[in-house]
Formats: C-alpha cells, sequence, structure tokens
C-alpha cells in the first residue's frame, strides 16, 4: 500500500479518487495534497473525538475523500493515527534537537519554552490534546504516546545528560510539563489557565532544570 | 428526591426494589448499603468507560439493581458522577486536613505524600483515574475537576500561604503531582511508572514546596 503517492510507474495515472489530472502538476504533488488534507481531518478528528470515537469514515467525509483513499494511503485506523501524531509530533522533534544543542545549564528553560511553545501554538495544540485525550483512554493510543515522547523525547534528552539516573530526572521534569499542560489547556483551572507564558517560563525552567541537572 | 433512602416517615416500607424488609435491620442502614453498591458500581464503570461512555443503565446492571433506582437516588447520570466523584474525593478531602495542619516548611512533602498515596491505594486510584479520564473527554465532566480539586483542594492550600500568587503557586505545585500521575499511572511509562514511591517524594517533595513558599 506504500509509496503509491510517489509512484511514476505505470499505474501513476490510475488516480484513486476518479479525478481528472490538472496539466502541469506531477502527481506526487498532487498525491501529497489530497495525502495531507486527510492527516489534517485526522488530526482535527483524533482531536474533537479522541481515538477511540474516530472513524476512518469520519475523517475521509471531513477531508473530502472516500474511505478507500485513506485506507489507501495509510491502512488502518491506528495507522492513520500514528502518521497524524507523528505529523504532530515532527514540530517537537525538531524542537527537541533545539531543546539538546545548547549549553546544558539552559536545558530546563529550552524544554520548558519547547513544550509551551507547542500548547501554545494553535496549529501544534490540536494534535497535542488529540493524543494526551487518545492516551488516557485507549491503550493502542496511549502505546503510541509511550513510544513517541518516551523514546523519540525523554531518552534522547536522558542520553544528554550522562547520569545513571537520566531516565528518571527526564521524565520527573517532563511530569511538570505535563500536569502543566493538563492543567493549563485541558482542563483550564484559574488563574493557570490565563497566566502569563513568561511568567509560567520564569517559575518553572528552574524546576525543570533541577530535575535534570541539581546532583 | 433526596432523603428517601434516610426516610422513617410513613412511606419507609415501599421499598423501590421490593425486597422484604429485614427484622432488626432498620431501612436507613439497607437503603445506604443499596445507594452504597450503586456508588460503588458507578465509580467502577465512569473508571473503566469515562463519563461518556457510561450509561445510568450500565451502573444500574452491574449494581444489579433496576437503572429506576439509580435515578430515584441520585437523579441524572451526571449527578450520579458527582455523587461518584465526591465519594471518592472525600480521601483527598480528608487529608486535605492533614496537608493543611503541618508546619508551612514540611507542606510540599504532606502534599506529595497525599497525592501518591491516593493513586497507590487501589481504592482511591479507580475513581481518580475515572475523573481524569471523564474530565480530559468531556466539559460537563472537567467542571466537575475544576471544581473539586481547584475550590476545595488548591484554593484552601493556596488559603494557608497567605501570599498573593498563592493559587498560582498550588497550581504549579499541583502540576508536577498530576504530570507524575499521568505518567505513572495513566500512561505507565518506565522507569517512572515502577520508581520506588519513596524515591519520588525525595525527590519531588522540594520542588513541590518551592512552588508552594520559596520567595
Amino acid at each position: 500500500m506504500t509509496g503509491v503517492a510517489a509512484s511514476d510507474g505505470p499505474d501513476a495515472s490510475a488516480r484513486p479518487n476518479g479525478t481528472p489530472r490538472r496539466r502541469g502538476r506531477p502527481p506526487r504533488t498532487e498525491s501529497a495534497g489530497t495525502r495531507d488534507r486527510i492527516l489534517a481531518a485526522a488530526r482535527e478528528e483524533f482531536s474533537e473525538r479522541g481515538y477511540e470515537k474516530t472513524s476512518v469514515r469520519g475523517i475521509a467525509k471531513s477531508a473530502g475523500v472516500d474511505s478507500a483513499l485513506v485506507h489507501h494511503y495509510f491502512g488502518t485506523k491506528e495507522q492513520v493515527f500514528e502518521a497524524a501524531v507523528e505529523v504532530a509530533f515532527a514540530p517537537a522533534l525538531k524542537a527537541r534537537d533545539t531543546v539538546l544543542d545548547g549549553p546544558l545549564d539552559e536545558v530546563g528553560e529550552r524544554m520548558t519554552r519547547m513544550i509551551l511553545g507547542l500548547w501554545e501554538n494553535p496549529v501544534t495544540r490540536a494534535p497535542l490534546l488529540a493524543i494526551v485525550r487518545s492516551a488516557v483512554n485507549n491503550e493502542t493510543a496511549a502505546g503510541v504516546f509511550r513510544r513517541l515522547i518516551a523514546s523519540q523525547l525523554l531518552r534522547r534528552i536522558a542520553g544528554q545528560l550522562d547520569l545513571p539516573d537520566a531516565e528518571l530526572r527526564a521524565e520527573l521534569a517532563a511530569a511538570q510539563l505535563v500536569g502543566i499542560a493538563m492543567i493549563r489547556y485541558v482542563i483550564k483551572v484559574e488563574p493557570l489557565a490565563s497566566a502569563d507564558p513568561e511568567e509560567i517560563v520564569r517559575r518553572v525552567a528552574p524546576v525543570v532544570q533541577g530535575h535534570l541537572t541539581r546532583p
């Protein structure tokens, strides 16, 4: 099933949604456009309904395509979810490298700014909400969360610390930020829900730094 | 609808589930037993399914009573949820007074032990899971969470601090503990999921204390 979007082989003209190919636009670009539209719809649906209540059919309807096309590009619902989460998570993984790059005595502030930045931006907030909502309710989604957040984010940060308890440190630091996200963006408890992000960084970055590097 | 369970008036013998009254046992005790059984079933159902997917009918079935009896004692599904959460939250409110009672320079450790204690105990963990699962997915449940946790727990702790930013401090402290609960008990990311609770207290109590009282 994979690779069809990028195919230039003899079947490239057998367009799954039956629309006529426009002139001067290669199939790769148009397929990528459709794929992106499905992914955007998937992010929206998973965000609003959570993993369990989202259906491939609902995603297809929201993207204005046939369900078969969703299956064609992504496979099962779980695979659409993984793809949506991975796209949503791309800015975090990019930002992760920024977190890893600077001096170690400012890693707490960089990690705090990265996480708050992802939640403050509506484009990345929606899929994060989707991940959180889905992960607390569904074991499949929790597995995706564990794999992406734990392995790709926390373990990489822990690797930079070069301490025997680095993973526990990274998780306690992450816990502070996950809890803030829960109270501020998910449950929306005041006054934290309306607090100035810079005020939060000022109060929280030293805590995150302490978890990561304090002896 | 309220007060029937405690009634000793002329209608006290009109038993809603039609079972014969046993000798030597006042109706108040037996009604309380049925009410408690329904509440326990409600906690279980809300915990397993979350607010949205739980039905009064499912609670009634699990408690071995008729749906009408659930409505009779509690009213709507939202009211059953509130009652279940309040019962689940009773140990927290009792523990809250312990948190408030001791010296202020140990409030961080007391708060940390209280929250970890509630999550370590399977009896209180199930309803906490129910609250978290429901609150992230449903605005009604989030409202119950805000009212109970924010108003009854955090604001009371904040009141003891006697600082202008006490509520924000209490929420940032709570955020550290909420995040640990999410990572350890809900998503179950290792190594935090299997860490010794005393090790967590040792690392986290100073952070909670810092949020609450550091200048």
